[in-house]
């Protein structure tokens, strides 16, 4: 990847800290469903599945009800290598693709300085993710790259069908459509793992179910595998893109700082200025919303349990109480901590009427929705992802997507955001893909430093942001290469 | 330390990221002088010794000329083993020691929680930090946990006297007073150091001055020392307090934010709105000056070399641009770099009249002063610590504190983040000094996560907050103990 | 109206300034077409009525063809005095009106002061305004204190056809539906005045089409008016809402502080942070944009022909430039000035390929549209309200809403913001309607400082808000009553 | 005026509104003290005088103690009509002075295009204000445009002496030094209106001292007087800048919002970040010091007696409070609102230790002092500025400044503030002078919009902001000549 990579000489991916692995050593289990494990990365990709959904600005109209495993559909081409909704759809997909492409420039950089040199030839690149124009352009690089693409949703809503029919046209073999079943989830990674035609050696998996599926029937895949990235399984190197700089900041603080206004919006049209919130967690996503939500003119208050975070909110001019101290007079009440059960019935009980509820964090795990489900409350769907809770005596608290995540149910994501991430993907296919015999063993690694300052950094053009550039004597003084990495690791 | 400290039982302390350790690596040569090596740490300690000063908002007259080497004082007990300006001044010392302790609540609450105990029993303390009134209370906290003290300024010009006068009444032996000159400093150090009769076996050191002149003339003590804070020799164990989070962010991040403003106003009343600014780095320390300057009104531009900062501050809403891009036209250039001749005599020549130059980055290095050190150019002390640099056509820049930090030299610092650093100190030489044999090696230890999240606990209270406990459930959902630590390592 | 308001014994109302006055008088001539005239109030009507809409969050399909016009339609009670899409849909638009009041606190407590009491007996109220699910929160306040009420909407395509049917279920007679013709518009006009039976004795008329409409075909009916509110005739008193304070700062600057970040996203899904922006004009409306895209980090420029309202974007740190100078750079130009053709074909031939173009100003004069609609241009939707305007050389922009306002066709606007008008109006149409004989001549008015202190005390509820009673002396120190007013009047 | 004023054609001043004018109607006593009648204006110019100060950041040392009523003094011209401190200190008042014409541009501007013109050939202009730099800048600039200068303090303690030197050593006959006494104040007044020689026939009155002594002692001067700027008496024409759009917002909220900070770092050293404060009273100041003290992470709560200024707070995102409810919990209390006793004792009694008090509103009467002037409680004075006021149990409350205006006498004002008013006063002193007979008749004016567009234009030169001219067309459209005014007079 020397041509089009400042990272080139870049010294072996740095191990992650001790307590990623261990974190990972504990999930060596496969033979229980993971949905039961209690263990987080899994749970969460599992629960992801089967509910979240990325929604789509112009929703399609779903007049076609027969299932897509009961179509034959082949592309202009003739190729039938994939199962979604309808093929008729993709010149709309690729309306939507090309948009996107305008708001990733460095995956249309990776594709302009690759030129005619393929450093992912020969690689066979398997992927599990959301399947939306944005990595749609992912998935196209990689081919650009020399890479075949093999690919399944990773969550049951969120797939675009316009989008996957355009990656099927395009010849990419896909097997997802919008709405699957639980059943039709594992059905479509089992038909894109299982074809005896075609074995991956290289998986980018955002959630773990592929990896997962892997493991449980079709081990023999690992022994031929490069790498992984996103998921951890110790029999192959794997590349955890999640916890790298780029993603911490710009997924978490500065997409949920954009989302959490327009989800809001979208679903309920309330106005921010005046009203009274309770932002759960001080985290990067809570960062970003108690950021956003102070600049719209709402009083902000915090809850955290970790005590930096605390003294964070209160240096940043936030209240920190608990969730029980305020829950009877405020507004709005939004979730960021990744954790469960964080607003539970007792607290529901006591909002005032009108209450908004919802989550920014992860899955749908952090409002105890169990405990709505009882004979004593009334359901009323009052919009798409909105719903009414209706007490006994009337008072009705505002739920949106169930207590799935707001900014995938009810916003979208900005193409420029999951372009950084989709980068990153990109960087640590090839890297891994290209790195020589024993660089990598089985274990986790961080993406290096100096990669994400490469990604990063392929992302300033958009900005018309000028790089200032060390001399040799400052770089000397400092201790480090004028080309970086400019900060230790742990900087965030 | 079971009694008042929640990290009893927290597992050794993790070693730092390679990278420091190599950093510390290159350390070792102490033949020749620490200025002349051009590497960071140390060249910062030595210039901050010789030209830094913390600004006392009620300066003290220099009314008595003499050297305080010449003179003999006694306390008012008889004690004579110290050396400072005047002890009589030692009442005003305390009052402004006891305004100080107000603001430092952590330590205020480690007295309370030792109780009888005497945790530094037998400890030996030798440090060489500012003198100031928050650094005083420091040092009473460390012999009310049972542990001796003797100390030297590591600054010529930051102690403040009367402080020193109320520490050395107080029974502290102190050497330091506001205006030593080089010869006077190493002096004081080695009167703190070479008493035969009182061997340190701790030593905390801000900036490493004293750690530098035991390894050169002492070396023998370092047998004995039991760890350093602070400091890094590799022949005793050392714990590396600045990069921890606490000290990362909350003297970063939020001590500049507010004194950015501050010093700019005491010196310049200069009026913030509609001014153009350029801060050169985006780091801690440069978001916090951005935020502070943008909330006033002012025109915002940085300049960044690591694209990840960069891409930082354009989501932020600032211009990335190079120096001499901008340098024509804005009312204001501050440095938060910590690297070298950042602004150059050729960004100087083009500057508007009238244009603010200052650092609060680090040392004195950032402005190349240098290069205003001709004979073309006239220098005009307008007031203290701002110079008019006067160009042959009659424009003039305005130099602040010639080019030393702003915020110490120009604004006072609030108590309360002094408190967050000093906090830390004390408790990392608890721990050094009470921990088994074998747990800690010749090496350097960041501060473990679970110690920070400690110290942020302890100043919670201050602005009331109140955390939320996580229940047990929640403890084995997220795989982490309910009492923390809550975060990976290098969450920042 | 003594009972609820506390107004009751303010002096009558003040007359505006001379420029008001002098502004209407020009408006004397009707016999030719208001949108032919140039002058402001009118043509800001008309083009209101023909081309702006409201978006509703649930866009009703519009699967039946047939015109209003042509149905037999009654309600359940058998009336059938009013003419609308379809009475069936009265029980959605019921409960769009019931989520709407409860956004709209004070209305609701007039309702509740008014008790037994019919402030309004006889009243006959003639309305032309938006018919949405606020403003028949307003007529059914109306009716509840003992106003009959007759209306047309105001704009041809804001009307919720669901709503009208609520309204006629519940009795009013409503002549509007969701895309009317410009004929259909003036018809609707003259079935709601023309009916012999039912003659008004008052006027809520909203831009003027109304007012316009009877002075040319029912003069006869002015002398049977008590007043009108909103718009000025000269030959009955008139009380001009749009420029009280709470107008000014509510509807304008905080409602657009919200909406121009909602109408962006919902229409391009644009990622705010880092991109560069042009705000032309710095009112209240562009002082709220220039706000809310400050803090989600856009990088604002401003364009202004006032210096006063241009130093207090200088003040508030934003650069004040031409259009000219930036246009090339920037991703995004907003239009708030209130004036024409203020981007014009000039700007827009110099943008960057997917410049984001928009109005939040008012009516859509302010894009030279006129000037895109050439041969040599392409234009292409790709979403509802979002054209593609491509130059032959494959450049394009992104033309919102066609250059109507992006506010009110884009985003929606929150009920709590037109709550204030809607009260603000009712009060308007009480005070005209109960005021002695001889107290308003036929003039216009501004609303006294008094009644808008008392439209705001019943918003305050709501945040749970506590006001700070005066005490005698303190009144009488600051030489005012103790109940307000509390300002001149001319405090904004 | 013709010649460098775009308002020469202005229609003349309008009348400011009735309440205005009431307002004056009810000082027409003079027979006794202002100080006891209780009327807003005169007591807060009194109160002013006696108490209030600027602070100078280089203070000066009082080492000569005579009363400058003893000395003989003279210019090294022979002048000697002056009575200062020390002509001695002329060159130090001289530059303190040639560095705020910097910060003045448009006072230089309106030098420069007089030329060799002289619009106030003739006028002897007689003064009663700070004496400042700025107000320096002012009398020199209107000497420079034909004006005779005769001036007196309108503060004991705001004169800065050496200024004071300059101006006399400059020609200016001036009669103030800081410290006056009571009887030191009036005396100076009446040597400057007492001169035979010099009879002045306008006046420049900052807060009515000296029109209040004329009315008493002088009343034959007012025969000759052609205009008061300032002050109303209604015997002349007067023009009341203080409610002019550049002074309400420009004086009061961004000047506001910028020494608040200043004022609180420079006395107490307080850091900001999570203090928990109450800002008392929501209009033009208050709003400034609610969006600083925002901006640096304070969680800022408003109380209001005003229900408009209420409801702005909220949407602004402030908890709008009774101080009652909130005073035992805060860290500071600031005083914005223009009333008295709005801190009783009642609140002092229960605030936390360390509680910080102060007033940026007006005058000393925002806070109670007089309650604390009681023999249970215990003053001590900690710096200069800062008095600790402690209770019997030990607990003690900050009060800055005995209450009086924190801006004036603990930070500096920004130069470039102060030259937006005094080239409003320079501006109206001219207008009055060369008016034509009759323009102007015995009644108070507001400053035409026109004419606060012009200062404001003056000052954008500063902010290299460039205005958009409106085309004739545009004009014609809005309605308004192209050349503005731009906006109706109430415009804030």
């Amino acid at each position: 990847m020397d041509k089009w990579d400042s990272c080139g000489s870049s010294p072996a991916f740095t191990q992650p800290q001790r307590m990623q692995i261990q974190f990972n050593d504990q999930k060596h289990e496969f033979n229980k469903r993971p949905a039961n494990t209690g263990r987080r990365s899994l749970s969460r990709s599992i629960s992801r599945s089967s509910t979240d959904s990325y929604s789509s600005a112009c929703s399609e109209s779903s007049e076609d009800e027969s299932s897509p495993r009961d179509k034959l559909q082949a592309t202009s081409k003739g190729l039938s290598d994939f199962c979604i909704k309808n093929i008729q759809h993709a010149e709309f997909g690729r309306r939507e693709i090309t948009i996107a492409e305008q708001e990733m420039p460095a995956l249309m950089i990776l594709r302009k300085r690759a030129g005619g040199e393929k450093p992912l030839a020969g690689a066979k690149v398997m992927g599990c993710t959301h399947i939306t124009p944005q990595t749609a352009v992912l998935m196209e690089t990689l081919s650009r790259l020399g890479a075949q693409c093999r690919w399944a949703a990773c969550n049951i809503f969120s797939t675009q069908n316009a989008v996957a029919a355009a990656l099927a046209e395009g010849g990419i073999s896909v097997f997802a459509w919008k709405g699957e079943s639980e059943d039709d989830f594992w059905w479509c990674i089992d038909r894109c793992v299982g074809a005896e035609s075609w074995q991956p050696n290289m998986i980018l998996d955002d959630g773990g179910d592929l990896t997962h599926w892997i493991q449980k029937k079709y081990t023999s895949i690992f022994k031929k595998l490069k790498g992984i990235v996103e998921e951890s399984r110790l029999c192959v190197p794997a590349m955890n893109v999640n916890d790298s700089v780029t993603k911490q900041k710009f997924d978490n603080l500065y997409c949920c700082k954009e989302s959490v206004l327009d989800g809001l919006k979208r679903t309920t049209d309330v106005m921010f200025g005046g009203k009274q919130v309770v932002v759960c967690g001080y985290g990067e996503v809570g960062k970003g919303c108690c950021a956003a939500l102070k600049a719209l003119g709402t009083v902000v208050n915090v809850t955290e349990a970790d005590p930096i975070c605390a003294l964070q909110a209160c240096m940043d001019g936030f209240r920190v109480i608990k969730l029980g101290e305020v829950v009877r007079q405020v507004d709005m009440v939004i979730t960021c901590t990744g954790n469960k059960n964080v607003v539970g019935r007792e607290h529901m009980d006591r909002m005032k009427n009108g209450c908004i509820v919802c989550n920014m964090g992860h899955s749908n795990t952090e409002i105890d929705l169990v405990s709505l489900r009882t004979a004593e409350l009334r359901w009323e769907r009052v919009r798409p992802q909105v719903d009414h809770v209706i007490w006994p005596d009337g008072r009705r608290i505002v739920l949106l997507a169930e207590g799935r995540l707001l900014n995938l149910s009810c916003s979208t994501v900005p193409s420029f955001v999951l372009s950084i991430t989709a980068t990153t993907q990109a960087l640590a296919l090839i890297e891994l893909y290209s790195a020589p015999e024993g660089r990598y063993k089985q274990d986790v690694y961080l993406l290096p430093k100096k990669m994400d300052e490469y990604v990063a950094s392929l992302h300033l053009p958009t900005f018309d942001a000028h790089l200032t550039e060390l001399t040799d004597e400052q770089g000397k003084y400092l201790g480090i290469s004028k080309h970086g990495p400019y900060k230790p690791n742990y900087y965030r």
